[in-house]
């Protein structure tokens, strides 16, 4: 048979901004270029293993793996394939198939497929709606009350801690203690979070945190972080009856390859920026401030916003694309022709998007094109 | 906080010749290497989605797995974090906590620990012991029909194509009759033959087959193939509810970023490398044959070896190192001096090896090696 050429070069990064939410935190740092050089190969960080992943010292993953537990304050610390599949084996480990689980209104849709793979029935704590869209303390409290008062057992809570719509940064130390209250352990889904801003989850009051290295840790995909609190230790990590050093959730070892040597060599990288985050908060809110002199352009969520990723109504773009030729497609032909890319193609009504990690120049050549392009259409538009 | 470094270089394949079956069918070809540096980025591969990893056009993600299918002749496709978790997303997929699977006695602890992770009760085809360890279609046949005598329903039979242990390749084609008749479904574990060898999974009778891209298929890790019959795509590959494209046993998507634009590169290079698989067996034969002129040197498993894996006994190597001042340890730091990995460090009794995609002069001095240190070491022992 024969393969065609499949297009493996990818220039985005090297020719564009990308303002991608979802792809801001995960560009590489030459260190884990590097090292995903070395590690190319398949099963390559399993030269000097002796049966466990997390307990390879050469590389050394298991020393990693303690400072990685150091640098969100947990008692553990796995490597997993990524966010979701880490929230699904705290579901699979925790809860039995028709178990029920509370979530936030802002969850991620992985959330979603996770409980639903692990047969789990979902009872959303709403978010507050237009327009700032937040989860509240007071909502998970009702939503436990209520389910207290059905008799119903609730087997674990999930939280979203910073949602991937608005990019609202929510309450988990406060949400955390009212779990605890009625007795029902804490996920914090920290896929937007960990390794942009510092993460304490013990003071977050989370028994259980989860990490992206792909979306927000400058690691190559796909790897993920699942933290835990010694209590858990037992049942997250319970060991296989046949091949006793094997841990079942993790099915035995999970990152076999480069994507760990490439979150190995980031984490010294990822402590430094996190220290910059109040920067990056401060310079989002400068854009947004900026954007929103724009007649018919509004950010949605929680303001001044608390996080990069921040989603913006952008009437004035529907209104030009209504009079262009090109119609929805302008605005992503307008952005690429500046080498902006990361907004969707025919997407004017809204978007999301994230100048985390440019420099002020950067930055400032982003704010500047949006400017450029209202002042090209607007006159148009009287 | 301060990290340490982590020693993320790796010296092992630009310096030596590495015997570990682990890794040999998974080093990179070039044009995997440069894909490689291309998709470093985290959620590289996603700059072009529209919602399902599988279906992406650009890289050509959606036309790469049409071929894969065709490439093992199954009717969909996916690409899975390995071997390991497409076992998983299989049972977990059709059996419930408590079904019975019956597994071959030379399954890899994967299967065991895949199973023992969903909950499921595995009755065992025993081998037919030393010398041969081999599993036969009469042993699944007396269990199947032991089980349906007993009145206990088989939701799933695994059988392991090629085992880890003594690289016996299995008679999938009479083994899925045999289920078949039975009326249960066969999950062929390709993990050592996917790339290596010819794969035809209806030809072998077999309703999914999973593979390990960085075991076997010259792509960095981790990464697995997961092929499908259409009558099982409805189970396996089911949507969820609330958000329609999504793939529950997918998690929505798995492979998010450089380790499947490795397989993807790495395909044709693939393709080329198993119509040489013939050869390779023969030169594995020739090894046995010269190795096994050594006295106290015996290849264990079905002879002549019908794969590049071999396991050998090695009494001599043993009685040497009874006598040896470094004991054990003589034979690793033996091979070490003379460029050659792969054999654990103080094993001497018996030892697994590969000579996979070397070519016929490092083949020739491994065989050199190997002589030379019996000739080195033989006259102390009379």
């Amino acid at each position: 048979m024969e393969c065609q050429d499949y297009g493996l070069t990818r220039n985005t990064e090297k020719i564009n901004l990308n303002l991608n939410p979802l792809q801001r935190g995960g560009v590489l740092p030459v260190e884990a270029r590097k090292a995903l050089y070395e590690f190319s190969d398949g099963y390559s960080v399993c030269d000097y293993c002796s049966g466990r992943l997390d307990e390879i010292s050469k590389p050394m993953i298991k020393d990693f793996l303690e400072d990685l537990a150091l640098f969100v304050n947990t008692d553990h610390a796995r490597t997993v394939h990524g966010a979701r599949e880490g929230k699904f084996a705290v579901m699979h480990a925790l809860c039995k198939p028709g178990d029920t689980i509370v979530i936030d209104g802002n969850a991620h849709y992985t959330t979603h497929v996770a409980a639903e793979r692990a047969g789990l029935n979902m009872v959303e704590v709403p978010n507050n709606e237009y327009p700032n869209y937040e989860i509240t303390p007071e909502g998970y409290k009702e939503v436990l009350d209520d389910l207290n008062d059905q008799g119903e057992e609730v087997s674990l809570a999930l939280l979203t801690h910073v949602d991937g719509n608005y990019g609202n940064l929510s309450d988990a130390s406060s949400i955390g203690k009212i779990t605890h209250n009625a007795g029902v352990p804490l996920l914090l889904n920290c896929a937007y979070s960990m390794g942009r801003l510092p993460i304490d989850a013990k003071a977050l009051n989370a028994d259980f945190v989860v990490g992206s290295g792909h979306k927000s840790m400058a690691a190559s995909g796909p790897i993920g972080v699942l933290g835990l609190k010694e209590e858990w230790a037992d049942i997250l990590l319970k060991k296989s009856h046949r091949h006793g050093v094997k841990e079942l959730e993790m099915l035995g070892c999970t990152s076999r390859g480069a994507p760990i040597a490439t979150l190995m060599a980031s984490l010294p990288f990822v402590i430094e920026r996190i220290k910059n985050w109040d920067n990056e908060v401060n310079d989002t809110r400068e854009f947004v401030k900026h954007m929103e002199k724009i007649e018919g352009i509004v950010q949605l969520g929680v303001k001044p916003t608390k996080h990069d990723l921040i989603r913006l109504n952008t009437l004035i773009f529907d209104e030009i694309a209504a009079k262009h030729p090109r119609r929805g497609f302008f605005l992503y032909e307008e952005l690429k022709k500046r080498n902006i890319v990361g907004i969707k193609r025919g997407q004017t009504k809204w978007f999301k998007c994230s100048l985390y990690g440019f420099n002020s120049e950067q930055k400032g050549y982003i704010l500047n094109s949006f400017m450029e392009i209202v002042d090209k259409y607007q006159s148009n538009l009287d």
